[in-house]
């Protein structure tokens, strides 16, 4: 089986904000035999996700352990997609299947323990777009960067930066059902409002209506913070740990406002972390992958008793993979950004 | 019974680099009765340390977790003193006491849990000053430090900053018995001789003659460093974390470069803290009060079969206290820095 397969690539690398035109549709034929041992999906949902582009940067202003993105190759990306093909017997035509993906129409991979793929439980009920988002990576990212980092106790106070976004948003649903007080913040006045109303956030505030950040933290948290979920980076971070408790905790998940600006760095101040004895740790997703069927059972639950919101932000048709990623920079998106398929 | 007592004072806060004339040498009687319930210590050995300049700042440059010195106060401090009067049972004239006493010739403690005092075994056998260093907060911050905050594993590669220093010289001892590769940094030849002729580190460079901190960690440590005990920050602290092995430990002990300098910080790159999902914690000695025994029955164990080299640096007289404390920031000292009262 053949099929003419198209694909996003970046056409050069990308240092600062992207933009539409950093990117192209290129075309290439996919093929697949039945000897070749080798699974073909047409992909469903992708996922679009900030942390992509401290991969298209150039390999010198990039860090080691980043996996680059080259200009004309294809993009590797979480997403959900159906099994057209199978050369494989654990995988039937018309399996659903989440996992690593790319940002493109069909998907060939060959089934090895360093492919991350999982079949999807149809039985479930939940919409397919789930599995990219709060059961997948996103949920993966929040559930296990606020309780495994974070270390909650009930009665903690939480801060939760890119509070609207794909994890930000459930960071702070996880912490309130785990009897945590939880302030976000956001971009735009809907979002804040959502945050509020939507997604029970004790409170919420437009940091861009914040001329001093480290003020806005004290009048939210006049007790202190001692968990802060970090999304941001720059002065966001310097604010909050000038805020934080004794014995604070900082699950350092990203750095949005740093990603488009290598110039653009927090510098904080060592003294809060030594006094106050603050911890801070960086992690990502694939940390937690051996808790991957425990962590999504509970976030399964919590989803089907409706005591977790799921917001999605849906773009369609390949085409449109580069303006929802852009879109990410601009805080355009609300909650997870997915590009659906035709 | 009453003495005349001579302190240590600051004229005024400080904010830069401390000299001489900012401090002065006061006196007050201390008056001690049979019905105060106190107890009367004539100090003998005074600990120089450098977080002290944090105190000495103005309330408004500093943190609300520091507990501020104001001129003219005595300057709490540890030290090691001999009971010369007591009205208190635990407590009998000719005790030597390791703890929290002050700049001063003598000082008066009423017992309670929260006075940092414990008596001294005299037949341990070790010099006095032992109890101030080694067997005291320096020895509870390296180990500490190292075992609890850096978590070691045979084999790993540890950096340490100002690894002559009274911390830094015990760390690099501890990490060579723990079996780790130790690399440490000192601002002269002669530290650097000492660090890897006495005390064993496996390698030593003099950072003053680096042009390029990043650089010259990586031909240190080519296959990249686990734990860094962290006691300088700024530069050095951005230099380690581009230097870091994946989960990484970053013990932040103290920030000494930045201590003199309210502008100066360390702007780290936190996508290697994401990436590489490091771990950077703050501590502090008294986080470790709670094992204190068990800490100081393993180094004394180590230092009387030899395999510790104390170093200390002791200055001559109450007097000398300021120019000591000086010392600190002008590189001066070698090993834990101590006045000896006559």
């Amino acid at each position: 089986m053949e099929v003419e397969n198209r694909y996003i690539a970046i056409r050069h690398h990308v240092e600062g904000s992207p933009s539409e035109d950093d990117f192209e549709v290129k075309t290439a034929p996919v093929r697949w035999t039945p000897e070749s041992g080798e699974v073909l999906v047409k992909n469903l949902y992708l996922s679009i996700d900030p942390y992509q582009l401290n991969r298209m940067k150039r390999q010198s202003a990039s860090h080691h352990s980043v996996d680059v993105i080259l200009p004309g190759e294809r993009i590797a990306s979480t997403g959900v997609g159906e099994v057209i093909a199978s050369a494989c017997a654990e995988y039937e035509v018309g399996d659903v299947v989440a996992g690593v993906l790319a940002w493109e129409e069909y998907t060939l991979f060959r089934p090895s323990p360093a492919v991350l793929m999982g079949k999807v439980d149809a039985s479930s009920g939940f919409p397919l777009s789930y599995h990219v988002g709060v059961l997948g990576t996103s949920g993966m990212t929040a559930y296990g960067g606020f309780f495994e980092v974070g270390k909650p106790k009930k009665g903690d106070k939480v801060f939760v930066s890119a509070a609207s976004g794909s994890v930000g948003s459930l960071v702070g649903q996880f912490a309130k059902l785990a009897g945590c007080y939880v302030v976000g913040c956001a971009g735009t006045k809907d979002k804040v409002d959502m945050l509020k109303d939507k997604l029970g956030f004790d409170d919420a505030f437009n940091y861009k209506e914040e001329p001093d950040l480290k003020a806005a933290l004290k009048k939210h948290f006049p007790d202190g913070i001692d968990i802060y979920f970090e999304n941001v980076g720059g002065e966001m971070l310097e604010a909050a740990l000038a805020n934080m408790n004794t014995y604070g905790r900082v699950a350092v998940c990203g750095v949005i406002s740093e990603y488009t600006d290598a110039g653009k760095r927090a510098s904080p101040d060592f003294l809060e972390i030594i006094y106050k004895r603050i911890t801070l740790r960086g992690f990502f997703a694939y940390d937690f992958m051996g808790k991957f069927h425990e962590y999504m059972g509970i976030i399964g639950d919590w989803t089907r008793e409706g005591k977790i919101q799921v917001v999605e932000d849906v773009s369609d048709g390949l085409e449109s993979v580069p303006s929802a990623f852009a879109a990410l920079y601009r805080g355009q998106n609300v909650g997870k950004k997915l590009v659906k398929l035709a």
